[in-house]
């Protein structure tokens, strides 16, 4: 029989997200609720190995829920790969009297927790913390609705510049296996198309497309473009492509980069982060393990941690439809 | 049997919202890819008395997804509360060959839109526009999403002074007859206490509650409070109660206001917006009527206009407990 | 002969304003940077009373150059005013070997500062912080910048609202006795009509303006209102009177209230906190003493606390005029 | 002798920059001020040439004073750098009764403007409209304070991701000539090393500053680099070098690049235009010609033309030694 959980620790690991601060604070006040203790991770898997620990009360999450970044820290961690590592990481938290663990972050640090506690059977739970809500079982991710805010004020200025000198911008936004942030970004900033890995456009088709709108009497344009996107080509290629066939417009390039990852998390996802954190440590105190915590259909469910690796979260056609129709 | 539609009007009515101008561009372009003619309706009923018609195409809208407001303004009208005033709109509709309706707006708009089909059998779609999220029918109206940025940015501001001074701050937000706006901000915005008219806290338990976080060590504290808040008493009222009572603080109040209704649209509310647009208009082609136009667990949905009308859209009941969780 | 300070005391005073941080940041790391110490001081005078101290270098302050707010805490202290408190202060920067103190805030906290180096003959140095812009000596106050931003930023979303419904708002804004704030964000927020104190238009005279521009096509308002404006009535009065002798308008009123404190600082307010600390150190290591850093055309200076106190800092006529021609 | 003006005309001409709109504004409501008319010129000297006109008043520059970009469109002309496109843009001005014409622009728009008043002595007056500071006579250009706004938040959140992941990021702004972006926006963003072209580091004196800060316990970095700066390598180059040399870092690098011009001005963005904006008309109204406006030390002044465009707009040296000091 497993024993009664007094004691969880949290981490952030993988590439930091808006919200992942939000998510930490939940997790320790919702220990502070429950009278269970909590234990903050630095550094993900490696701050785990190298025992770099620190005990976390409700005050010590005061003011940090509107601050993007990780007050954790995030790495990679080579270690965490060999088995040495991972024993390690496990003594030290029964060294800690830990019984769970919380791990904030994308597929590869479940993957993480899926083989550590497959090994050491110790009660792991998900919360999905990236940009680019490509993780399957769960209708968004923390950080995802901040990222797509700053996307589209990016787009915002661009446009500003775009429409008074007639330009045609290509804005290459993240997303190397997975087009939400440039599809729905792309729609909430109006560009007249836009590249996604799931779907291949076709240069020409592109081409054509924007020739059609140019010819309809738009004067400046945006195409959206997802790092991934299906042409196999990167962002400057196809501009390259479309000036020499297209020389009516000045193009320009824009790469958004890792601002992306940063600023002050929307209030969407403070709330997602808050319900999350709650669900994650509920679930550990009823005695769940291998799960992520998802957010479905606008509740807070369980999801096995390995679908959540394996499957794909697909696009939703509908809304590939809307961005045609939105740049007829 | 009804003829086919070929032109389509669109208006906004009553308060404004972030995202109402994408609706209109959403309609708009809509009618364009489906090849048939679009109005706009300025100043929403009192317009189509006073026949204030404007044609509209694909590029009448350009550049207008980012703005707040409404290009076609909006405006309260008494004369449709009459039938004189509803005839002469019909004529003018007729007048000028219009076939169907979009109405963006809330419920008192939606309303209007009821009783004018009832008289005359005209075709009318609602779309949802109203910061408060209080429609029946929809998880989210547009500008909702927006507002809460707007409330969540204001506070992190006043947190700045609150903690400075070890103050004690009652902010007001919108919301007269639904918690929405203050329960999703007052947790985004990590507030101690949430006042809402769905559930009565009581002046007493809020100032034991604040008692009891001030001896925890807090230093300063927010207190969000819904206009319409089920204590009865306006915020200044509040405030005053609980300074007499906990002379520790200083009490300051903050009055949030119209500010909640500007600004420029956050990327939710700008695809939720184009989304609803083109729903709508598919509707009035399938030769449907009487409906708004919802969006529930994240598909586009038609609801009985009158059951939006009627019925109450509840708070989730989960979100009430994780506001206790998180200001544990 | 005044021995060679090697120890520095920085505390902010009063109400906060946005770059406070980076004026504290600025003065440690002048210190460390001159290798000499620096002592924080909570909560202003009464920390200092306390001997509520902490030890900081160059690493204490990093990453608070963009948060609002101040991290030493501001206050007011009653205590302070009289001679017992002002001598336990000094008794405390004696036992711990503290030779100057540099206070960051506005008058009053300027004239505490005064009497205390006349009483006990200890170096003081003024930074000035505070929104309002109303301490002579200097161009900018830091902070004020910033607010500026926040007003205009809220006025940009009022005017949304008020352009979509043909509305006149009265927004009021800080500056008791100072109209910086309200003629400048008045100016970049395109009002039609800004009240200050500094000049009393009269009702009559505003009645008869707002007349004429509404007759003039203006369908929607704005009047932004300093809490000390001339008139002698509060914003409220102000706005009924002007609803009782122009029905055309529906009239609303915005309180921006303390949120104008708060924020991220502008880059202009981080350089200039940056610029002043630096001056504030270089001035106690000259052995100077009893002044106030300003900036006047763009060079950091030197100024008499006495006459930073006693002397108003007036608005720019020309600026009066550019309102006036803008409102045309 | 010179013939009373009575008809202005208005352009804006090369890089767009924020609040150029706010700069028409003000020249089109100076002009209704002094009961003058107004005329607009689309796309610069290429409009001019093409007598792209529209008439202005006071109604048309309604609600612009916070839009990026420019109503009246900007561009770059070949034919203008001919006779005779500068005789068709004369005939164009005598055509329309245009007496005087205001050029807001940048350095590259005052030579065009100083050409044709000396091939045609026809009155032309600039206003220096660009992000980069970079013009002669005049302490700031309209858009330079947005545009350090712009950057210091991007590199706000940049920071959060950098110092979540103890990463050294170089962030490349605008500047091909002038570093007065990358200096403010640097300090303000707190930098620890700032490139620009007026000032050689190289490349060993950079990575020696990083190695000793990495070793003074700095966990991640920012370099921000001047597009121009004097190493004469671009950022991808010189995070090479870095990378190679100081691989306890991991090096990223972020392009900001056009996103700079563009978004809402700030309000000391808009002051300044409307500022200039009369000055303009009124030196235009007292006869002078071949002149811009400047603000130096807060007062708007008369620069010669010939100077502005001739002459180099020096970095302060005292800023450069902040920029020292706040690293340290």
């Amino acid at each position: 029989m497993r024993k009664r959980i007094t004691r969880v620790a949290v981490m952030t690991s993988g590439g930091d997200s808006p919200g992942m601060n939000a998510a930490i604070r939940s997790v320790v006040r919702s220990c502070a609720y429950y009278k269970i203790d909590c234990v903050g991770i630095y550094r993900g898997y490696q701050g785990l190995i190298e025992a770099d620990f620190i005990s976390m009360n409700a005050r010590s999450v005061h003011n940090i829920i509107n601050k993007g970044g990780t007050i954790l820290k995030s790495a990679r961690s080579k270690d965490f790969m060999e088995k040495e590592g991972r024993e390690k990481a496990y003594n030290n938290l029964i060294a800690s009297d830990i019984h769970a663990l919380v791990v904030i972050g994308g597929d590869g640090s479940f993957t993480g927790g899926m083989v550590f506690n497959k090994e050491f059977n110790f009660p792991v739970i998900g919360i999905p913390g990236t940009i680019d809500n490509d993780i399957f079982g769960t209708d968004y991710t923390i950080g995802y609705d901040t990222a797509l805010n700053t996307v589209v004020d990016v787009i915002d200025k661009i446009r500003d510049t775009a429409s008074s000198h007639n330009r045609l911008f290509f804005v290459e936004v993240m997303g190397r296996d997975s087009g939400f942030i440039a599809l729905h970004a792309g729609i909430g900033a109006g560009a007249e198309e836009i590249l996604i890995p799931e779907e291949d456009l076709g240069l020409d088709r592109l081409l054509d497309s924007l020739q059609k709108s140019r010819r309809s009497g738009k004067s400046s344009s945006i195409v959206v473009v997802a790092e991934g996107d299906k042409t196999g080509k990167n962002v400057f290629e196809i501009a390259q492509f479309i000036e020499k066939n297209l020389p009516e417009y000045e193009v320009r390039v824009s790469i958004m980069g890792h601002m992306q990852r940063g600023g002050s998390p929307s209030c969407f996802d403070r709330v997602l982060a808050s319900r999350m954190g709650v669900k994650a440590v509920e679930l550990l105190l009823d005695g769940k393990t291998n799960l992520m915590v998802g957010s479905v259909n606008n509740e807070m469910v369980a999801v096995d941690l390995e679908l959540a690796v394996k499957e794909h979260h697909a696009i939703n056609k509908e809304i590939l439809r809307i961005s045609d129709i939105m740049s007829v």
